[in-house]
């Protein structure tokens, strides 16, 4: 989507560690207009499939799946990290490790709120190594939901997550896909 | 907002320790198109306050604060919990105590999203003890940014937070207020 490469080329910041910062208008400060011109696109690329509810991870992928689910008519569900040992039951949940955190967090969802019947769009704002999206992945299968596809704003394609995901045969669509990052540098891949 | 009221009296669970539930259409599961009526509402009462953002903390508050954003046509700006005692510079931060997770909890904006010529309207879905809230005012003040007021979709009454606001001298306004919370028993404040 040129008009988001447009932006991370303009507003964009690399620091050290492969991190991009585009907090201005993606995931701190947040632009909803433009949200929801990203949401129209991941709603037009995912007509069709039959999609039930919109699914993401907290925190910073619900602005853009909000706007997503607002624009396909259909409900958010948003995983929680689970903040202690002590989880009650009716829950799926997956590990994963959080390289953010540098530690293991266990993603849940309730199962009141996802069953076999549901065929989940998952949408996030950034890709990486793909560690959330194989625990989000892991929760649609446990409740028995149809994966229609997943969406995601900026993939970080030199961290090879991405990639993971086509070839186990998943509709991935990314927005931006990043194959370089360096300070006044970011490449796009074609 | 009797819409709102209807909807906690019919999909509402009051579990032990005056935890509500209403997370199939707020806070886990989310009913996006509901929180644009909300939205609307906030928007329609804060109308003329010369808001220049809508600000929240993650996570569960994001959805709603995204579609008041979204409607009132400023950027949604929200404040994170710190993960670690590692936090960058460049940050206002206000350190609260976290009933949820017995813990304190250090909420941070960047320095660079909000300034002395916002004028910021906060945006939740629950209120309760008003922790967060107190948090979140304390970075506004920090930035030197004006409070325009607080919307929140949920405010429990019977636990004071949203009083001590009010006495401030703060515009608080509430969609719904439970006064008193038992199993199959709800009752507003009117």
């Amino acid at each position: 989507m040129e008009a988001l490469k447009e932006r991370i080329r303009r507003e964009g910041r690399v620091l050290p560690g492969n991190i991009i910062k585009v907090d201005g208008f993606l995931n701190h400060r947040v632009d909803m207009k433009f949200m929801h011109e990203m949401a129209k696109e991941f709603a037009r690329y995912f007509e069709g499939r039959g999609v039930t509810a919109v699914m993401t991870v907290e925190a910073s992928g619900i602005p853009i799946a909000s706007a997503c689910a607002d624009e396909m008519g259909v409900p958010l569900i948003f995983a929680k990290k689970a903040k202690s040992d002590n989880i009650e039951g009716g829950l799926f949940r997956s590990e994963v490790f959080s390289y953010t955190y540098k530690k293991k967090v266990t993603l849940i969802v309730s199962s009141e709120w996802l069953n076999g019947d549901d065929c989940v769009l998952v949408i996030d704002d950034f890709l990486a190594n793909g560690e959330a999206m194989r625990g989000l992945i892991d929760i649609i299968r446990e409740a028995g939901a149809k994966l229609a596809g997943v969406g995601i704003a900026v993939e970080k394609g030199f961290q090879g997550g991405g990639d993971r995901l086509r070839t186990m045969g998943i509709d991935l669509y990314s927005l931006a896909i990043i194959e370089r990052a360096e300070p006044g540098n970011i490449a796009f891949r074609e």
